[in-house]
């Protein structure tokens, strides 16, 4: 494709996507597919000769979109959201168009420069730790996901555990422990599995009632462990749980961790960005404590995905456990120690310009535009709380200091409540107007209204509500009815058989 | 940003791509920077206010393409290329303009068939074995960069060896090895203590004098580590190393692998996507007896970063080692086990759409233009290495079956020739017009002539002859004078100072 086809075609598609972004609120959120029908609306085999770009397009909209759940969505309450906005896109366009690897920083070193500047930017936005600017000991950095972040920091402290002796000799997973909770997000024991410790190493601390990790719990864990002869490795504390947003307290934590010499990570990957406003960073007091933090800004700060922001307070850990320099990455500025090579702060060799996009929502919104941001969902859910709590239908069941409000329906005697719940989920679901997802809170099945796409506004929070209490009426209707014919049921049939009904205790004895 | 505002500053972004890639060719290739210069140009603090889009956009010419290295340029030969495209820029720009997430099916069912799609037609184009297939045993996958692969690669064949016991109980670092040859990417390395065996798991095999892994000698290892009590996990063998493009025998090695019950894995990052191209499949007889195989689309594939064609032929290894699924995760379809979650395939749990832009390149090149794009530069380097093997400057010291020629210039007696060859190479890449980079082949120091990037042409490649030539000339002509200059000094000294020198066998001598 020449330069002047680019021109055209990138125009085409900045349409078609300027015209989906306008439309969007006329798809149903939900994929409305079923496993399979995309792959068969494609041809069996590749084709063998190009052909023209408006065939491409069109199949966009024939093929694609029918299989996409539209996270963009201003409908979209699922999971966390995944923020993406104009100037991230370009950001990532610009970055895609440059089409460079910043795998060390003589082999572009805007890529890695840019990187570190805003990463010292977000830093400081988001109150964090002087120890993870990139002017100490510490530094931050892209990581693609926060899963690749918890991974890293395990690595690190591994590392730092074993004075360095996992380098060469590896692990010791029958020593090895890893402390949790039983809200800390699954990519942790997928980490502790990938750095080949094994669940058997993970210690589940026990929550509190607000679902946070008990500090004393966690320090009675840890002097036991230290007593039976393993070595604690690393604590994993959680700044807004992706279950309910629990918040394990950084302050109490800290201090335990400090004493028994054990790595602290924090995993804020969705409520971390939210530090920007500095009203709500006393949810993560004590994060000087931290050795490494990670938080998403391609979930809920406007940025697309991927874009972990990622920081460590003594990099040499990190790089310690990870860099590696075969000859023909050799160069000058690495050898000399004046730069940083990024390839060794992560899993990969290969890295994207991802630091474009941040800059370009940076200074598209400014750091005020990012809290107008944030305040404004938070403001949305705690309505949405508010509304639930004074109704009779639902209970708020988990604490809500952020964007995620759970919401546990209440339903009539004798129906079972799980199945309840994920019914009226089901129905709002296939409605197409919004979409939820659901948790497990203290065993029972509850519905999450994750407020944060970036086009969701007042009357879309106004329109999940009404479709939930709507959906609860037409549902407790629907169980009342059939509670009265199973009444009328048991009772006509009292009426019709009732002498030749057997006593059941004689008829079904066994003996 | 409005759909409009994105409409209007999108096409001015696709204007600054296209018009970028209309002048790269007059940029120096390699950055121009010095350490700390890109952060010198920024602001010390990230803007309150929201900044206009001139602004930005200014920012990209005055800050950014000053730190750059473009790897797009026509006479960047370093490395092994970065190949981006306008149909691969294009494909991602509709992923982020989408901005779903595809860590599950029921996420954008889209994200996951046409990926799977895309993966089942290269293993096609690319002759690779239907048990990749995802209508058998196994499947494709897109992973972040080949180090990816090779981790994920490692960690299914840990899961297989130890039947599963790793999930619990974590690698055992004191019994596990691993094969690679000299020649095998550092990503294997650095995957090994990953996950958390340590280098000292790593057998390093014996290469012939191709560089390509000995088969024999790979058998040798293995029974002596067998008979020594040791369980051999994982063979890496590399199709088109990172230093020469040296091939290991896979037809030879597969039944070794296959006797010792070894997870035969192959890294085929730079290489694989040759055999598009049938007449190059030779290199990679054999492939059918690998377990797993990565190939990068991002290097020599017309397709941006991060774009790597995985495979594995029992995907049951590679989702029992990396398949969690938390409660807020659960679903129908994955419940009913009728779809694929790729987040069970790879490290991170959330994942771009990154199908698209294969999808895109294939459609605009078809499989003919992908098959033209390789043959155009394999020809050109095989024409290069015609002109160095008949120059008697130049040797061309390992086998070029692709588009890589490693050159070692020929020196006079007396130079250290390893710093001659670093400052030919110095003085090449400080020229601006071309960019190559080093490697290190049998201890000697060798010029790496990388051809791949879209824009070259065979002028360039004659460019960087004629450049290596006059430079070379340079070079030798400045050490024959300096060889002058000290036979004259030498000389002169001897006409000054006849008696007073000592006769050196006295005086040196110790006693």
């Amino acid at each position: 494709m020449t330069p002047e086809q680019f021109r055209q075609h990138g125009h085409e598609v900045v349409d078609w996507i300027a015209d989906y972004w306008t439309r969007i609120g006329s798809f149903p959120v939900r994929a409305q597919v079923s496993p399979g029908d995309v792959r068969a609306a494609l041809p069996e085999r590749a084709p063998e000769q190009g052909e023209p770009f408006a065939g491409v397009l069109a199949d966009l909209d024939r093929v694609v979109l029918p299989g996409i759940t539209h996270w963009q969505h201003p409908g979209f309450f699922g999971y966390f959201p995944a923020n993406t906005s104009g100037p991230s896109v370009l950001g990532d366009l610009v970055s895609a168009g440059l089409g460079v690897q910043g795998m060390s920083w003589v082999t572009s070193p805007a890529a890695t420069e840019l990187e570190q500047h805003v990463l010292d930017w977000f830093a400081e936005l988001l109150g964090l730790p002087g120890s993870f600017r990139s002017s100490g000991t510490g530094g931050g950095v892209v990581q693609d996901s926060s899963s690749g972040a918890n991974l890293v920091a395990l690595l690190a402290a591994l590392h730092r555990a074993s004075g360095g002796a996992t380098v060469r000799q590896g692990v010791q997973p029958e020593r090895a422990t890893v402390y949790v909770s039983s809200e800390t997000h699954s990519s942790m024991e997928k980490a502790v599995r990938i750095a080949g410790l094994g669940t058997d190493a993970v210690r589940i601390v026990e929550v509190d009632g607000d679902l946070a990790m008990n500090p004393g719990a966690l320090a009675a864990r840890l002097e036991r462990d230290v007593a039976r002869g393993y070595r604690p490795v690393l604590v994993c504390a959680t700044v807004g749980s992706t279950s309910t947003t629990a918040v394990d307290p950084l302050a109490a934590i800290g201090p335990v961790c400090q004493k028994y010499g054990v790595w602290l990570h924090v995993d804020a990957a969705y409520a971390g960005v939210s530090a920007v406003a500095p009203e709500l960073r006393a949810l993560q007091d004590g994060v000087d404590w931290a050795d490494s933090y990670t938080t998403d800004a391609h979930k809920w700060l406007l940025t697309g995905f991927d874009a972990t922001l990622f920081w460590v307070a003594d990099r040499a850990a990190l790089t310690g456990a990870l860099a590696i320099l075969p000859d023909y990455l050799r160069n000058a500025a690495t050898d000399a120690g004046a730069v940083v090579d990024y390839r060794d702060w992560q899993i990969e060799l290969g890295r994207r310009f991802r630091a474009l996009k941040l800059w370009f929502v940076l200074r598209w919104y400014g750091a005020e535009g990012l809290r107008a941001h944030v305040r404004g969902h938070v403001a949305l859910a705690q309505e949405l709380a508010g509304w639930a709590a004074a109704d009779e239908r639902f209970d708020v069941v988990a604490p809500h200091p952020l964007s995620l409000v759970c919401l546990k329906p209440r339903w009539p005697e004798g129906v079972d409540a799980d199945v309840a719940t994920m019914t009226l989920l089901d129905r709002l679901n296939d409605g197409g107007e919004v979409f939820l997802t659901h948790t497990t809170v203290r065993g029972q099945a509850v519905l999450r209204v994750a407020i944060g796409a970036p086009a969701t506004t007042r009357a879309h929070v106004e329109r999940v509500w009404a479709l939930l209490v709507e959906g609860h009426d037409w549902l407790a209707a629907d169980f009342a009815e059939q509670a009265a014919a199973r009444t009328a049921e048991r009772e006509q049939a009292a009426q019709r058989e009732p002498e030749s009904q057997p006593e059941p205790e004689e008829a079904d004895s066994p003996a």
